[in-house]
This record gives structure tokens, sequence and C-alpha cells, in this order.
């Protein structure tokens, strides 16, 4: 069970996004030189944020990429699912409706008490990232942070 | 992010095995027949759940397996992390370190607040797996279920 490898950069570049002045945008360029990260793949990546209402595309020679909500109503959970999809990691075949042990039809309406139990601990994987914004995520850097960010992302230097 | 599709198959035999009379065993043959799945390969799996503690396995003409410990003490997270390990679905491969906006290592002695939460929404998951038992899943199968998962998986007819 692993989440992709460019699960880390999205949730690092969406979180140096929120660091940036209102307004102002990072290009896909100045994202992978800032992490050193493959750009052509990082620009397809944050493709899906945008698609996913997390990021805001703009276009022309100040383009770039923005958060396209506050940062307090930007969730971990909508970066993750962004990247990997929605679905439980937890892949039901229905295997109670096969073999010798086959289960008859009328006691397999309601799901397996197992892929129910599976799904709880996915619900709960999922709550906790959604209780968590870039707002909170911000609070806990420290307090120079944002202007280093912005200096070393954006800067002409 | 996806679990392996013999976590399925590991949890209904270990709960059809937690049905069995006390000290009463099923082969990897009867498993695979009573729910329809290849044997050599689920015996293969079935054999990680010895490793893991939660089978055991016996030899000899009336030899096969049997839960290793009462049902009220193997968890569902047990069964899963037997097929699937025990680690993280998030990868934190340190990107804050490289590149243009690298952190001085003095920022990292810390875990990066990113992989924190990441881990965190890991911890409730194994949370949610870990509070139920397969005590707790007989407990919500139908009345004559046992009786039925006995004579098909086990019964000589």
């Amino acid at each position: 069970m692993k989440l992709p490898v460019s699960t880390e950069w999205l949730l690092h570049c969406a979180t140096s996004l929120a660091q940036l002045e209102p307004g102002a945008t990072a290009s896909a360029a100045q994202l992978a030189d800032y992490y050193d990260l493959p750009a052509p793949y990082l620009a397809k990546q944050l493709q899906a944020l945008v698609r996913a209402g997390v990021l805001s595309a703009t276009t022309g020679p100040r383009g770039g990429f923005r958060l396209a909500r506050a940062a307090s109503e930007i969730t971990l959970l909508q970066i993750v699912e962004a990247v990997d999809g929605a679905s439980t990691p937890y892949e039901c075949r229905e295997i109670r409706r096969q073999g010798r042990g086959a289960l008859p039809p009328e006691e397999c309406r309601s799901i397996c008490v197992l892929a129910e139990k599976m799904a709880g601990a996915h619900r709960a994987w999922r709550a906790s990232l959604a209780d968590v914004s870039l707002a909170d995520i911000l609070a806990e850097l420290s307090a120079h942070a944002p202007e280093r960010t912005r200096s070393r992302l954006t800067g002409r230097t």
C-alpha cells in the first residue's frame, strides 16, 4: 500500500504556494528548481491539483500557479486524493459469493462485514487528512519561513 | 494506494478458521476450495499468517491451519499487516533538504510537519483496524454461519 512519490512533491509545492503574497504565482519551473524535481513531470502533477480545484493556473509573462482558495480551505486530503484518487485501498472482490462456501444472494445484500471494517479504517484515514488544512501547516512553520520561501521560490536573484 | 488482492483472501480465511471447533484445522486445499482461490498461492499467503503468529500450521494426516490465539486476540490489523507489511503508505524522501529551497540541517532535526500529518493519518488507519478482532467479526455473522462454515469447509460430504 503505497502512495505515489509525487504525493510528497505536491504537498510541499502547495505549502510553498500558500506562502506567496496574495495574487503572486510560481511557475512549474520555479517549483521544480526550488525542490530539485523533474520539471515536466512536476508540471503534469500540478495540473492534477488544478483539476482538483486546489490550484489555479494563469498564463502570460507573469503566469504560473497559485492557490485556488484560501489556505484554510485546502486540506491535505484534497491534495493527496488529487494525486492518487479517492478509492479505498482494500479491494473486495466478493469472494464470499464463490466456491464451495458461497453464500446465497439473500445473505449478500449488505456489505460484507470485513469490507465494512476496512472501509471504516479508510474513513478514519481520510478524516485525519481532512482535518488538516494548509493554514494549519503554515502555522507550524518557523516565523521566517514565508519570507525565505518567497525569496527563493520567486526571487530574481 | 492499494492493498494486495490476497488481503481479502486472508481476512476471510482467518474468519472461517475462527469458526472451527477448538483444535480443528483446515488445509490450504480446503480453504482454496471453499473460496475458489488458487491453492498454491493461497498456501504461500497462509504461511505469512503463520509467521505473523496469527495461525498455527500442523502437519500429518489431519494437519492444516488453525488460529494460533483466541479470536478475541487477533485483530484485522495483524492480518492486514501480515500480508502487506506495516510501513506507512506515504514516502517522505526529504525533498525539503534539496534544491534551491533546501532547508539547513538544523531546521531538519524534527520530522517534516507534512510527513508527521501523513503519519498521523496512518496511525488512525491502524488504530481503526487494531480495534476490530476476529471475535468482533464473528459476532456480526448470522447465527447459523459457524455450523455452515464447518460443514462446508471441513465436511467430508
